[in-house]
């Protein structure tokens, strides 16, 4: 079996996961401080897709740690499957989140800021969608090394 | 080689790319007949991404065309990876397009229709973002009949 770096099971994508899991924390984080996000559907979706993410990154975080400092790797092909596909579903989720939140934000600054939302606030808005487009990347690049290692297997 | 109905050459494969081709015209359409898009980045982002989804997929639906009808299906690997990844891409970029319209297409309604736009406007963004999304469900579809055919390979 090839050693595919950033796959399931090795340091890269132990470093992988672990971005995972601190940009979509940071992003729920920077929403949530204030909680003024119900107010618009946008913000209620990351929050909700970010739900989603963080016990999942975390989940594979511990299983990659465990591969990697245990040294046994977890690879049956169904199992990669599974994880491939959830990694799929939620990078889809947070593209979506990310891009709903960015744009709104954008739309509430050109609106006039001062009206619907303080400098302070929406500078936190903006800081929370490049956080989950920073997350949808990190989910996106471990679901396509875990598929190069799921065709070689 | 196997025959994975949906996939490039098949005629499931050609109805998945004419409802790609339909769906997202007509998603362009209900945004540019009238010329108010100018004033906000989702919209104007929809345009540029179906802008590039329907050559794309007026592509694919003339080989797959070709294929059904003169029975001389073209499967090398490197091509259908090719197809995919573009297939990939630009679901990924149809399905932020139609995220961002949709959230800024409520936000408007929410902040009080009448003054931002009118009753008839914003139904015609919304039907434009429903388009958008059935086009993204659509380009889905096809990339992973694709991916399930490559593995095949």
């Amino acid at each position: 079996m090839d050693e595919v770096p950033g796959s399931l099971g090795t340091s890269a994508g132990l470093a992988l996961r672990l971005g995972q899991t601190v940009f979509s924390s940071a992003s729920l984080l920077y929403m949530c401080l204030d909680v003024e996000f119900y107010s618009y559907t946008a913000f209620c979706y990351l929050v909700t897709v970010m739900g989603l993410v963080i016990p999942w990154s975390i989940t594979l975080l511990v299983v990659d740690a465990y591969s990697v400092f245990v040294k046994c790797v977890p690879r049956q092909p169904r199992m990669l499957s599974i994880i491939l596909s959830g990694d799929m579903v939620l990078s889809y989720l947070s593209l979506a989140a990310a891009c709903s939140t960015a744009s709104v934000t954008d739309l509430l600054l050109d609106a006039g800021g001062g009206s619907y939302c303080t400098a302070k606030l929406c500078s936190r808005y903006q800081l929370s969608a490049a956080m989950a487009f920073l997350s949808w990347f990190f989910s996106l690049t471990s679901s396509l090394f875990n598929l190069w290692l799921l065709r070689s297997l």
